[in-house]
């Protein structure tokens, strides 16, 4: 059996365990993951209805049905055309099914056209049962990962020799962008580039600041390489870092190391982020680390576990997650430090292994 | 007034006329175009919570909250911190509303979570209201339609003259992307390269192939430049045309201009694709245009309205989309040439300019 098939199988006894009937999926990184094919995130519905016990229909647009590759033989595809209804199609594929879980990032029109369709249909959001099938990686996708953490990390020490002052924020993000996707990747996400007082926002999209002596600036990037996520964060200081910026650093250091070396199999989600924050707020800096410590990654970049306090999901062997804590001052400067880590049968593995010190750059 | 201001009253008088009590919107273009403030489409949720009548509250991430830009007072945010509920506060903020319009693109899980925070609440898909706002653009929207359309025939003119032959469907689809963004784009949203028998699958994406001589290649491209969207198709044949292709290149280009031609306030989105069909079924290609004449663009690349069969809406001056037939020959070769257009009070404007003759390339 091939891997997709395997997949799909696995997702139809999720089915039957959860008392759910069927399984429509569209949008998003789940789909790919049980055929190996990515519906085009725009208005014309793509979705994937997989019955616990029937076969597996592919209704997508007509337009679209020659990017399918259907050789696998694990589902059949119902193209429509500009003419048809997709929502009738989907709702006539159910018959007379009655529970079904549809994809997280589905978009709203259609699940409300779906429940107008059959006001008899129960729709839960299948969030938890792709999340059993997706959160342990297997060997070709840890190394999937592991190549791709090779990559950004290649490029963020490229990156150190060179000349950030006198730049745009937007100029430095397209060079990382694009020295990342020379280096391999196929894709890029993200290229966050905060300089100053701009670093104190962690999801900072980078603008026409001209970056200058004395910035600290975080670079946060990533994208996909052979369909698995990077995602690395490295700080780089103009010449002399910031007032108070590098005794921060020492603490943000040790308490991201902290953090990786408290991950093996059996310990909470949420004690991977209590093992950081507490070198945090035992620094002084509690108020100032604004997020959780990590989300894990995959096929997207952002999936599970979530490392935040509450989740006390315990971790596994396979499963793999960004360990990132910040410190963020308001008009100052902000700083991250992100790994990517997998949990082994022995404890941890950081897949990006680019130095942690600061970069110094001119 | 300024112009986020003078948007959101008119959604307030929309919801007010369609018996609507509250829009609630998250990922996409709505929010945007309500606010100048566009949301990470990742698994925080960001929602504004809009009442008919009250004030507009923006919930966000709280690391996130540093990107909004409230300088124009039409709304307030409402952080969430990460261990709080963002469902539980968007539910609470609805207080009493009992029907309630939501963003057409925002999360199953998060309508599903908000559906059943209160069952007695109706939800109904906010996009015809949305619809009606955005469908017609102001001078200011049809002026950086035009500065984008001017950018990508500026790049399709320049790769006129470079070699295709020999180079990967992939290289190419990187120099189109790489150039667009140094004439003034801020973001390549697709550059489709689909040569040869790829040039049959309309939503192509670029693959290793090698572009050989006698290749006829569908490129199709466009991204974003000052929050408005590009959208253009050009036709490069490598050396010598395949078999039968120039002659349904006749076909194509007098069936885009005779769409183009037909395009004036008050005829329907129906006609014009109906233009541009019966051009092609005469020329006896009819059964290989397998999608609508167009789409409408503005800040998403893809929206109202849509060039389709069926489609009885009537054109207004200020509307603005794409005229695209093609022809699809499976296995063989593909062709489609594409320019935006936009109604005016004297029938149409094309905004794309760059010619639409076949362009041999070594």
């Amino acid at each position: 059996m091939n891997e997709f098939a395997a997949r799909m199988e696995r997702a139809r006894a999720s089915l039957g365990a959860q008392g759910v009937d069927a399984l429509c999926l569209s949008v998003g990184s789940d789909l790919p993951y049980l055929t190996g094919y990515r519906a085009m995130t725009l208005e014309r519905l793509t979705m994937l209805v997989l019955p616990a016990d029937g076969e597996a229909i592919l209704v997508v647009p007509e337009l679209e049905a020659r990017r399918v590759d259907m050789s696998d033989g694990t589902f059949t595809v119902r193209p429509w055309s500009e003419t048809e209804d997709p929502v009738a199609i989907v709702a006539d594929l159910l018959g007379r099914v009655s529970r079904v879980a549809i994809g997280d990032e589905t978009w709203s029109r259609f699940v409300l056209a779906l429940q107008s369709a059959d006001q008899d249909r129960s729709w839960f959001p299948a969030g938890d049962l792709m999340r059993t099938l997706r959160i342990v990686k297997s060997g070709a996708e840890i190394a999937a990962l592991r190549e791709a953490a090779r990559t950004v990390d290649g490029v963020a020490d490229q990156m150190s020799t060179v000349q950030f002052s006198g730049r745009s924020e937007l100029d430095v993000s397209r060079e990382f962008a694009e020295r990342t996707l020379a280096d391999g990747h196929d894709e890029i996400l993200f290229a966050i580039v905060a300089s100053g007082p701009n670093g104190a926002s962690p999801h900072h999209e980078p603008t026409d600041r001209v970056i200058q002596h004395g910035d600290a600036v975080v670079v946060d990037f990533g994208g996909l390489q052979a369909g698995y996520s990077s995602d690395t964060t490295r700080m780089f200081v103009v010449g002399d870092a910031p007032y108070g910026f590098t005794d921060a650093y020492e603490v943000l250091q040790a308490a991201q190391a902290a953090a990786t070396a408290h991950v093996r199999p059996g310990v909470t989600a949420s004690s991977v982020d209590a093992a950081a924050r507490d070198i945090i707020t035992d620094g002084g800096y509690g108020d100032l680390f604004i997020h959780r410590v990590g989300h894990g990654i995959g096929m997207d970049t952002h999936e599970h576990p979530y490392l935040v306090e509450g989740n006390d999901e315990l971790l596994e062997t396979g499963m793999a997650f960004s360990v990132e804590p910040g410190i963020y001052v308001p008009g100052e400067w902000g700083m991250r430090l992100e790994d990517i880590v997998t949990v082994t049968d022995m404890g941890v593995e950081s897949l990006n292994r680019s130095h942690r010190s600061i970069r110094v750059v001119p």
